[in-house]
């Protein structure tokens, strides 16, 4: 049994979900694991980890204005304004989505379903640079 | 240190929660294993994974009521409406929830709380068969 | 490899956020361990796990607006009521974000942000004390 850990940078240009499946996928090659477990932690409060349909991109789209319905830019329910009308909102998303995954690793692939991609959800207006930790453990 | 994959198949009748914890201890007999992890992956994007009380059936027929009214079938928010109008819906639902659970093993069991049960969250009309993969580690 | 597994009381005070990430902090020293994962299930369906920002607790206060009106106490909507008013809206709280959390291990400490605390969201109004199993891997 071993394990391996790699720290990826996703770097975002403003809200919108950036798919990272290759990067992943590439650092369970360079791991030679055939089974085994990965997880992933992202290291911030205001995006999200998120696996979701990688076919129709609208189905991204979609996802980004029902979030953008249900917690509002600028909402006068908050207090936590200070650092911009998208933090708290930033927030909530982040609550109610995740910051970890698990992904069992079978015959030295990741277990994702056909249509199933791993995404950075960036809930920010601005460009950022997001770290999320990859922890690989199997044989 | 040990591990095992095992693959279940949850077949549903439509939207609605589908308890399938006694699959899960059943594989979890098999590994023999008493100290470990198990960690589901649910290999789709319009159902979802969920820890929740199986006590009184009212509690996933007001889960079921929330969502329907949070994210109601045919919004005409939504512009992925291809594969009909409880198909954007569904995968919301599952952004709103997750796809995969990591629960820790001691004496042998799952160290789920009293009143919690595993379940498969169909969120589609449709009758499936969902995809569930299993990775257990431990010894 | 090796394995250690601690059960965590987090006694709670009513419905809000509890941070406890020292004490997870505290048994990773216990453990010894350098490179690994930790994953915390929390044994209940009226509370969750959240990873969120521990700087200004104004977050926290505007989570808890959110989440208050998003799933309203006493709403007409729901049938399961004989545990009092709030208890449907601490099942949907608990739906919307999670129960497990894994967070990987590196040089002897937790991989969070520099923002990030682990907290226990108390959903009831009522105070309890909640148990958390944290399973430890690793070397």
């Amino acid at each position: 049994m071993k394990q391996r850990v790699f720290q990826i940078t996703v770097p975002t240009r403003g809200r919108g979900l950036y798919e990272f499946t290759g990067t992943v996928e590439q650092h369970l090659g360079e791991t030679g694991l055939q089974t085994g477990l990965v997880t992933l932690h992202l290291q911030h409060t205001s995006a999200s980890l998120l696996i979701q349909e990688n076919a129709d991109p609208e189905v991204c789209r979609d996802l980004e204005r029902f979030f953008a319905r249900l917690a509002p830019d600028g909402d006068p329910l908050f207090q936590h304004t200070t650092e911009g009308e998208d933090d708290m909102p930033a927030h909530i998303r982040t609550a109610l989505t995740a910051v970890n995954l698990s992904i069992p690793i079978v015959e030295g692939r990741l277990t994702l379903g056909t249509w199933q991609g791993i995404y950075l959800w960036e809930h920010r207006y601005q460009s950022h640079r997001r770290q999320v930790t990859a922890h690989f453990i199997g044989e």
